[in-house]
């Protein structure tokens, strides 16, 4: 972590990236809820709201569209990846160098490592050289920290997920995105693992309006600086309605409840908002 | 994929690219229905029709009689390639570097992608590499999108298909060629996952003109960019009167019945024309 | 080894490197028993005490922490290391290259060498071009010489340390950190085998003051030159008190007596003294 | 292939390359029938009959031998290479490099490819690299072409050696060394499959006079541009003889009879030279 | 091989190189018979008897003590070499580059290649790599040739150390170490096999002066280039005298009876010296 590296993909020090990796690492499957959302186009357009402080995509996507969205959208380039075709132990392929991903625009680096896999010293290697590379060229650094593989059988408990965030702090990440690990303590415990480095929650898989915007105002109460979301919002038939929220959680510190009301989103439980 | 970078292998957007490299992939066995076609030269030379936008092959191939064509024949250069003798998991070896390449005179590569092989990361590594350097030497950028190898039952499923488009977008070419997926509506889904970037239709194994020019009127009209074609074309006792059929339903909107008068060729099946 | 090349890192040619990167090697859980210390903010304060020659992290902790304490602490940047997540045979990723350490200030690298893992050979390698790099560079080199792995049944044998000092002096370390035999006959033996090139003994997990300063006199009355110690300084609730000991111990050739009184500490087996 | 690349190392168009790596590939029982050809000097000097237009071997060998026979001899050399000692799948160890063969004078290089091996794809990228350094260097590319390893029952069949003389011209050499396929009209095939590149035949263990010359004169007679040879020259007890009959055969177009009348031998089966 | 490239390390064409390996290869254990020697100042001390041509050390003992005898002795760079805690198949770990050791003063190299290992393709490949560097920098060029690991039942055969030679010669060492074949006619032939490059013999573990000296002797009349001896030298009480007896013996030709008067060493068997 450099202090102000990440600046670039911050707004008052919080973040909200919107993840769109989802084509290569889930596959096409991911856009049938909201088709309209397989066109990066459309990503894009969602990825100028004025919540959105970053845009992660892969190389293939943002050499194509960024150049039309570089004004109102700022690149996070996701270098690694890989299809869920793979059948190996957990692996990513890195699909882009730093290099190239500073021609194309990107002002930060989204790297994706395993811990626990059979292959976490060959991805921890990988991203040394990402990160050295990003340092020289004043990119922001994201480590998606993810253990996974031989050994773990639960990847989100407590001491794995502050586990998680302590790597990214060692290691060298400016922002360590990592899973919720089920409650604001361990939250909590896993933001402090990461001392001055930051902490933002992965979005998951789609949940309702209410569920999700109390799972992130709990993770921002618990010291979270913001969240990576990505199904959760271009899922929705209104990914602009869900970012109002968000924004209004993340930035503003709404309650859940001034957040629906903000979206003018009906509460599923009412009485959890008291 | 960038705007225009596949220019030189296309004609108002398409490509038909005559693919030369069964050499290598499958050996002598492929050129027995017309043995002529042993020689490069009787390639090159059908090559030379106004139909065909590039021609496909090897790094030996190319330094040996590209030189003679080069007033005539648009090269794209087929980076990796590996003989059937090889018994492992799919894989490809990399026979050619893309500087030497441009030096030969290429407008664009060519490069073999194996998802779901236990090499599928290996293989994305050297596709990275590939196509960073293509873009260094403005050539444009075709991925042969191929799932198969461990885990995979059934490579042409629609789903496979339309993954195989989506890794060409996520990963950066330009043109993404893949097999036909059996079905009309699977083949416009495939090119909706490739959003802006292209995808071109795998020639596969000879088959009667009627049935092989149906196949591809379907996929142009299901939105493919054009078609990617060895055996269908140079098998044939006639290689240059496919080519007329195929440039009549590719850049000039003919239908099957039109093509197969063009060609002079009879349908097998009359009533399937109407 | 070369002579002097550890001079910023020693003091009257002895060094006590507090080590601090746990974080990565073994999780959070090694802040426990002090959580104050999972902030590297307070290790590196206790890394201003007088005693302290060189304070050993990560890059990730180095590039965030160091420059604010670059004046009243010395840099040792520990080059690589793994998560216990790891259940691969012992093997350490390469973290931090020595151009990119030299860079944010570090005096002297450290690199841990499993002998006897599978991995040995690699290990070894990667060593060697850390250390040249180093020498490049003008900065000392500590070797963690940790035998382990496939065919080791006990790594602290007398022959096993002795054998450990010995590949820190044929590979080219000028200081190398071995575990503590478990007799002053044994230490001077591997005191020996290093012949002009330094050793530092282990702290290992924490025990009494009494218990560890005993431990460290009769390493430093059988030739050691040092200690490289972590969890038993950081893990005490008074660090600094430790330090005060040590400095006794190490620096001043005070007996565990008079080091326990410059501590105010009181002996746990008063009689263990005479 | 590069049409004249390998003018160097043929004369009118045709090669008898002496090969004599066989201390590194089968070790000293080799040198066993003709023990003063365990000495390079012996070797060098038949190297300088009119016949021979390469004589290809090992760096070590060259480096020592070579100078004293450069205005006589034409060195090509033979980059890999691997003892039989080596139990493992077919592989051959890159022993040299093309930039330092050049600089000892090499004209040519030569390189074994075992098609499908495990170590195939390895192999064939290790070619990529000779090949594409060859033509930096303005050297000839000759390939071994030797099929062999998993899955591989019987390699010398018709098919077999047609794919390994099409992997040749597809890869770039511009002279492939193979078996004998056992026929005339094999070989032919085989040497079409070649198209413009160029097919030596392997000379083999050593065999009488007539059923070698027999042997050679149906191969050219098919279409092959020469022979590398080795044992069959070099293990006789008069290499120099063969020699003799074997440029009546490879580049004065004489009968078998002719060519043993040429070297003042005996028919052994003189029926079957009507 | 090239001429008068070993002449730094001969003496009249011969070598007798003082091997000081052992702490990496075996251990401290080596020291014990003659413990002073665990000192390389101790090692180096000897190395300055005249008889010694050169002395063979890891990069670690010749940064730090080269320098205070580089008027008195040569130093030959032993650029690989592993533990024996080591459980894998025969490998070799690279410990020094040839630049580094260029820069420390190093006037030859010496690198092993185990034959017949499952690791021999990759060490050969290393030691080419090796063997080139040390061409541009005008070193000589040793190789420890020990054929081992799977296949080999006994790697002191004839045959063996006959192949062993010819590696070296084939592969570009100027002098080839092997171990002894057994009898003076298998020496012959092995140092037939190197053709003009050199061989010398490998000086084993400590055997009586009589005994050893006759071993040497047979040796040299076989045609041998000279000894790399360690432990026959080092572990003897007064390694100068044996030092003595193989001056004589290697460089003036003497008897081995004429040796053992040279050293004041009582013959074991009187009888065999007749």
């Amino acid at each position: 972590m450099i202090p102000h590296a990440d600046e670039a993909i911050t707004r008052d020090g919080k973040s909200l990236i919107l993840a769109y990796d989802h084509g290569l690492e889930h596959g096409p499957v991911d856009f049938e809820p909201n088709p309209a959302t397989a066109d990066p186009d459309r990503v894009f357009e969602i990825g100028t709201h004025s919540a959105v402080t970053a845009v992660a995509v892969q190389k293939g996507i943002a050499e194509a569209y960024y150049p039309a969205y570089e004004d109102e959208v700022t690149l996070l380039a996701k270098l690694n990846g890989t299809s869920n075709l793979w059948m190996g132990e957990p692996n990513s392929a890195v699909n882009w160098t730093v290099e190239n991903a500073a021609e194309v625009g990107a002002d930060a680096i989204g790297f994706t490592v395993y811990g626990g896999s059979n292959h976490e010293i060959e991805m921890v290697e990988e991203f040394r050289d990402a990160q050295e590379a990003a340092r020289e060229h004043d990119l922001g650094v994201v480590m998606w920290s993810y253990p996974r593989g031989q050994g773990l059988k639960n990847a989100t408990t407590p001491d794995t997920i502050a586990y998680s965030t302590r790597l990214g702090l060692e290691l060298g990440a400016d922002i360590t995105k990592v899973k919720y690990p089920g409650s604001p303590e361990a939250m909590s415990h896993a933001v402090n693992m990461a001392a001055d480095s930051k902490v933002v929650m992965s979005g998951g898989s789609k949940t309702d309006d209410q569920d999700f915007l109390s799972t992130v105002k709990s993770a921002m109460d618990a010291g979270a600086d913001g969240l990576a979301v990505g199904r959760n919002v271009f899922q929705r038939d209104n990914p602009e309605q869900i970012l109002d929220g968000l924004e209004a959680v993340i930035f503003e510190e709404a309650s859940v409840k001034e957040a629906l009301d903000v979206m003018g989103s009906e509460p599923t439980d009412p009485a959890a908002l008291d």
